[in-house]
């Protein structure tokens, strides 16, 4: 076992390794295990620290997970038996807020509804605001290019990046991108690090890009529809229509129901599927009526304006609603918008065939679905539950989707990664993994 | 020397050795001489030609230049003595233009703006728009990450990128990314080849996000201040106010001479400098109000809105002005926004220290400069044209900027690389050039 002495001296209190204590960061929000007991927890406070930990597991060979807040979907951030635990959760600096600049300096453990809320103090916003926001850290959205309900709107966690201090396998560290919002200095390192899941370094500080919080007052609507597929059409005419929503996501019947008997807020169920979103800025009324108008055109029964967002609280508890029933077996595709209708058509056709029922959440505006499977408990029943999730992601894959969306590879969808890349990308992601960290200690076996 | 056959059979008549023929494509718009006479040209009109031309490369160590239309600034596209030169120029077919996902798929040598035009008779357009835009191709764009007068509004060629096939340099074909909005599978190596400077592969189609065009008629507007540093600020104030610029570039009163003297449309030359841009949308004009309005509020003495794009013509004149004055000797800076005046400010302390007139036009809202320097073209007067450029760059970086905010480094900035990047980002640009062309043949000695 590798000698821990050194890096107790370097670290001092910020190294421990009590099991108990330990166990809270070994695992995230996923249904994967780690895969056995951590040898030691880096409570990192500065990059120092973190530098200090690779550079020591580097010499030693020991496998390292690196750690935000842990609401990863995909197993991440699970632990290593025998390995190290990095964890940014201490490091939650805001470092600077640039308003004239628009950007925020900030370390990797702030929590991003934290970031977003003090940027809001300058009239300022942060884009990326997954459903987890209020728990999960920056790093983490930049580690996993996390997505979230703006994403329409604003785009991913990379287009509001725009330059990263990263701790390299070896613990150096390097300095990416820049505060200019154009930059074409060798090879955009950046956009490689976001997304890359914790397997290339370890992000310690970021530089984020902020917006203006738009004027008025933002307004939420919601429209009902029979079908899934009416739903789907709606949200291609919208995303092609003049007056464009700032969120616009779906929630089928069965998941309205899953959310309403988790926390009753008084939503009628649809028939089919309900489409709810938000518009912003001074002309929020009147987008919202032109966008509640063309769901009428394409098939809703019932729409409504209001200038409350509880409806999108309600969006917000579809995770826990699911987690509160051990529901956990789900996806995270992508397809393009206009293949919408054709999705959610073959989703049902999957659900008949395997006999199960299927509820589906979808950041819509985006074309990123989660849909989770009924299933009992059992090693059958997760069998059976898989079986479904593998054909949903190979009809979107068909349909020239994306295996996932937002919450990234991980443990849990390696698999998958044949389906959707060809033989000479995986191969060139695991030359840049090898080029980058050659004795393959940081997050080994995951996401590539 | 290399044996051509085995190439020739497969290539045929695409396959070229005609010294005159070639010499036509083994030179950029650059300032900087090819490093001698080239082996053979391969005038590519399908992914397999690119394919065939690396593989023979890679077997023989042959050195390859890339070349879409050669409007590069930085001696990127050069050929090497007794290299192959890879042109993409024949490579034009619109493959498909999606409407409702919004998305063309193109072949890399389409001009940029054929590929806008085809966009637009279905209601769309290709928002990279660098000034060379008639004359430049798609794939050059995304070799550059090329941005261009929009980018105020719709950021750099990277963020309209969705997925490329690439060749690598072995020949093995590879396709990156996803039509869908949002893709976390594996590395984000559609970025990792945008802006790489046909140093890491080949790009041979691309999947380009379109958008739709804005309703009503743009408004250009002018503003005209005694001082550079006045309309820095201003632009700091518009990029930060409620009304927002489709484009907002900067001419100072130097650069407006040298245009006006080189196609006179009757522009009056400012004290100072010039901002012009336009608005577009429904409420273009009330834009086009507003943002005068703050420039008057920061020191405009004068303004002016108008319904034609001649100002925004005139701004597109200004690379082929300074040509025609043998001014080649110039910088592409970047600095935060909020840093404008003071880089203005800095500018004109360099220019009377080194007693050379300097003129400069910027993608101001983007806080991109492209400054120029006047000096005789005799060995003596370009090294002294140099130390001026040298100054603004290591400026620039002290305020927070970059070397290169469009143009890429090509072999005119390598020496500037060490301003920006520390020693690890250095290493790992190398590291992933090694990985990825182990032979170097791809473009060798140049951008990283
Ligand atoms: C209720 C709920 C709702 C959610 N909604 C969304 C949503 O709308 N959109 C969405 O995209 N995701 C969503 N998620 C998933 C999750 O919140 C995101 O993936 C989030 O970005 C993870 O952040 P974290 O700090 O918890 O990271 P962790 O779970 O700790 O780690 C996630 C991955 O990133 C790596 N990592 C973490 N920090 C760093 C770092 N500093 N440097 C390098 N690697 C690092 C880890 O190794 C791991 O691979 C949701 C999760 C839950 C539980
Ligand atoms: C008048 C004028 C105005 C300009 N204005 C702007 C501006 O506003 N903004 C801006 O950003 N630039 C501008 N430029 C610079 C230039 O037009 C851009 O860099 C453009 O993107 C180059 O495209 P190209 O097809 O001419 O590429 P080339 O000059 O042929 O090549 C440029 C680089 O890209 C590589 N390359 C080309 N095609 C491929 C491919 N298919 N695969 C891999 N590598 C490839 C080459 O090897 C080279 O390194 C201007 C140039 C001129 C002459």
């Amino acid at each position: 076992m590798a000698d821990l002495h050194p890096l107790k001296r370097q670290l001092g209190d910020r190294l421990i390794t009590d099991r108990e204590v330990m166990a809270a960061y070994a695992h995230d929000t996923s249904r994967v295990s780690p895969e056995g007991t951590p040898l030691a927890l880096v409570r990192a406070e500065r990059t120092e620290d973190v530098a200090a930990a690779l550079s020591w597991a580097h010499t030693h060979g020991v496998p390292v997970s690196v750690r935000g807040a842990g609401t990863g979907l995909t197993g991440g951030a699970n632990a290593y038996n025998g390995g190290l635990i990095v964890s940014l959760a201490d490091m939650t600096d805001i470092i600077e807020i640039d308003r004239e600049n628009r950007t925020a300096t900030v370390q990797a453990g702030v929590i991003t509804a934290e970031l977003d809320a003090h940027a809001r103090t300058v009239g300022l916003f942060f884009p990326p605001d997954p459903a987890s926001a209020r728990t999960c850290t920056v790093g983490g959205n930049i580690a996993t290019n996390a997505g979230g309900l703006r994403c329409v709107a604003h785009g991913v966690t990379n287009d509001s990046i725009a330059a990263l201090v990263v701790v390299l396998a070896d613990g150096r560290v390097m300095r990416t991108g820049s505060r200019t919002r154009k930059n074409v200095v060798g090879y955009d390192l950046t956009s490689l690090f976001v997304g890359s899941e914790g397997t290339l370094g370890v992000v310690t500080e970021a530089t984020v890009r902020l917006k203006p919080v738009p004027p008025g007052t933002p307004r939420t609507f919601r429209a009902s529809f029979d079908t899934l597929e009416d739903a789907g059409r709606a949200v291609t005419a919208i995303v092609n229509g003049a007056a464009q929503p700032e969120v616009l996501e779906l929630m089928d019947a069965l998941s309205v129901e899953i959310i309403e008997s988790f926390h009753p807020s008084g939503l009628t169920v649809p028939a089919g599927a309900m489409l709810v979103g938000q518009t912003v800025g001074l002309d929020a009324a009147a987008k919202a009526e032109a966008i509640t108008a063309t769901c009428r055109a394409t098939g809703a029964t019932d729409t409504e304006i209001s200038e409350s967002d509880s409806l999108l609280e309600a969006r917000r508890l579809s995770n826990p609603a699911l987690n509160a029933r051990g529901l956990k077996i789900s996806c995270d595709v992508g397809v393009p918008v206009a293949a919408l209708a054709d999705v959610f058509h073959g989703i049902a056709e999957i659900s008949a065939r395997h006999d199960k029922r299927v509820s589906t959440v979808a950041h819509a505006g985006d074309g990123n679905l989660h849909s989770t499977v009924e299933s009992p408990d059992t090693p059958e029943g997760i069998a059976e539950a898989d079986a479904v999730i593998d054909d949903i992601t190979k009809l979107a894959i068909s349909l020239g989707g994306t295996i996932s969306g937002e919450h990234g590879i991980g443990s849990v969808k390696r698999h998958e990664l044949p389906w959707q890349l060809d033989e000479a990308a995986l191969d060139v992601q695991r030359a840049i993994k090898a080029a980058l960290d050659p004795r393959g200690i940081l997050t080994p076996g995951r996401a590539i």
